[in-house]
């Protein structure tokens, strides 16, 4: 459906993720970031990262109305990690990336998350992952029932053939980097005016 | 509109709010992070708090695999604490409450949390803000549009009275304890089926 021309693919050799393992997952989140400010500036939706939950323990006051956080630990979030609104529908998705070649791990995905989107689509919002293939530098839209599906399969991973085949490849683009309501127009508002923006 | 018969209110003798000056305001995130709970519970909606954001600039590693933050600090939200889907509308809010008897400081709102529910109103979601008079144990559901309206014009505080006139108070009840879904089927969704809860 939404072939993305060859020629067009960003290569590898230019791409600022292929410069550290490490920041992999940083670069991700933060072209999402990007792509996500792009949308909420140019008023085309209103779509946020979740703050990363936080137990605090300690807080220190070392100054009057300067609170500072001494000892702290991260929890399990119970939900996705971006959610927001794109032409009066509620938009809920998880965002991973793989250093794989040629599969991707379910267990990368946890099951809260999995029980999240299920929720998502029963309560009408449109659920989705997107997984990055870094090795690739291949992004893909991957709508939450396929993924739900699969995770109560007995496979315990994706085939990257499969995302070929199942998947929606966001085509790149410098603003923003990671376009994926373009994808979203053409599986949920086919037909209608796209062209708005 | 929600008339709220006076005998049925809550007595402000009986409120466990009223123990306590400094529990208040984690009194109604208590209450509304319950209220979620039982709408996740009962399939009614998908809505949660958002975690706070925090910076985080120290982490510590005192065990494998064990992180511990010893230097962190609050940062300012960009959003609303809460969002989520009821009835494949995108729910979005803020909770605030006050100890004051006969007005409600608009300073308590914060311009950024305005300049989102303005984004939420116009991509198509339900926003509104969820004000606590914990001095009269009521609270009432504030549509967005006519605290931007306020937020914008002259004064900086609303009187009380304006909430008997222009605000919906949300039923008391123990489960969940805010059922602020009720005012949203009442504005929403009037003449659908609303008795399927």
């Amino acid at each position: 459906m939404l072939k993305y021309p060859k020629g067009m693919r960003k290569t590898e050799s230019k791409s600022p993720l292929k410069q550290s393992t490490s920041n992999r997952g940083i670069a991700l989140e933060q072209e999402l970031n990007q792509t996500n400010q792009y949308y909420l500036d140019l008023n085309i939706a209103v779509i946020h990262k979740k703050p990363t939950p936080i137990q605090v323990v300690n807080v220190d006051y070392p100054a009057r109305n300067k609170a500072q956080i001494t000892k702290a630990f991260y929890t399990k979030p119970s939900t996705t990690d971006y959610n927001g609104i794109y032409r009066s529908r509620a938009i809920d998705f998880e965002a991973k990336q793989t250093d794989a070649l040629t599969l991707f791990k379910l267990a990368l995905i946890h099951e809260h998350q999995i029980n999240h989107l299920k929720a998502v689509i029963k309560h009408g919002g449109i659920g989705f992952i997107i997984i990055r293939f870094s090795s690739k530098n291949e992004t893909y839209f991957v709508e939450a029932q396929k993924i739900i599906d699969l995770y109560y399969g007995e496979k315990r991973s994706i085939p990257y053939t499969w995302f070929r085949e199942e998947a929606y490849l966001i085509p790149f683009s410098l603003t923003p980097p990671i376009d994926y309501l373009k994808v979203i127009d053409q599986l949920y508002f086919e037909g209608e005016n796209n062209e708005k923006r």
